[in-house]
């Protein structure tokens, strides 16, 4: 069986996923104290990431590498520092997509990763956090180019927070 | 007391309002038989709509006027084609909303018009429907500029077509 490619992100209201200089200061709105959003069980069903740069390099910031136990593929034309576990990636996603054939699920983020994901017909299912705020600028979740795609609402959710999350799968087409 | 400015739209998971060319037909989806989105209730609530051009001509050209009983406000820098109850302006919008102190509630309609009014803190109330569907491109929802603003979640729905209604508040600042 294929693995699953799956999306689990958060936007504003207006579809940004970072201010323009890549801030997420905002998603600090929703960090309620005992309010899980679901990150951890998502993260415990997948055993591969395909991640862009920025995510691989603020990863390699964090004081503890977050990814333990995941194989991680960054997506990058540009030599990177190493990690265990971390394979830098400069092909088609298609081709990668065909290589992850041993994986099981597969978390695609980042908001250049999941585009060229999407326009290459390889994702599965979409989770989506709505966060209670316009922010008026930022980098979008989806910037154009994506194709069109059907999705079939699997549920949705919200906090007191007033995150709402929305959960999808592509339909495939034909 | 002021007129609550409100805004109720649709939009793709990828936040657009309509295709490039301005075609709706992708709204087909949720048309389905007996799924009501409460639209009638909301224009039963609402006395004024301001618009744009292009929803205002979208109107003129349908067999029968939509906005009978509502004042209509076009915001337009050119001359347009006249119609009873309906008044083209092309000034501030902060001065438009001063001038509208006898309406209760004005619907503030369409992708250009509803970036304006945010931008000058003017919109009180957001409904958007998000559709099951990812286009790819098209016009937006949110094209940039409209300003940070907080929101509170005060609902959301789905229905079976998987259309998701989100209801919000505008956190006012200070």
């Amino acid at each position: 069986m294929p693995p699953r490619f799956s999306v689990f992100i958060a936007t504003s209201l207006d579809g940004y996923i970072a201010r323009a200089d890549g801030a997420l200061d905002w998603l600090e709105l929703v960090a309620a104290p005992g309010e899980s959003h679901g990150y951890e069980e998502f993260m415990a069903s997948i055993d591969t990431m395909v991640v862009g740069r920025t995510t691989y390099e603020t990863a390699l910031g964090f004081p503890e590498w977050p990814y333990t136990g995941k194989h991680v593929i960054v997506l990058t034309h540009r030599a990177a520092a190493a990690h265990p576990g971390v394979e830098l990636y400069a092909g088609s996603v298609t081709e990668l997509a065909a290589r992850l054939g041993e994986a099981t699920r597969v978390y695609v983020d980042g908001g250049k990763v999941i585009s060229q994901f999407l326009a290459a017909e390889l994702i599965d299912d979409l989770t989506i956090s709505v966060l209670p705020i316009v922010l008026g600028s930022g980098l979008r979740l989806f910037s154009g180019g994506e194709g069109e795609h059907r999705l079939a609402l699997e549920g949705h959710r919200s906090w007191p927070s007033g995150l709402v999350q929305l959960r999808y799968q592509r339909v495939m087409p034909g």
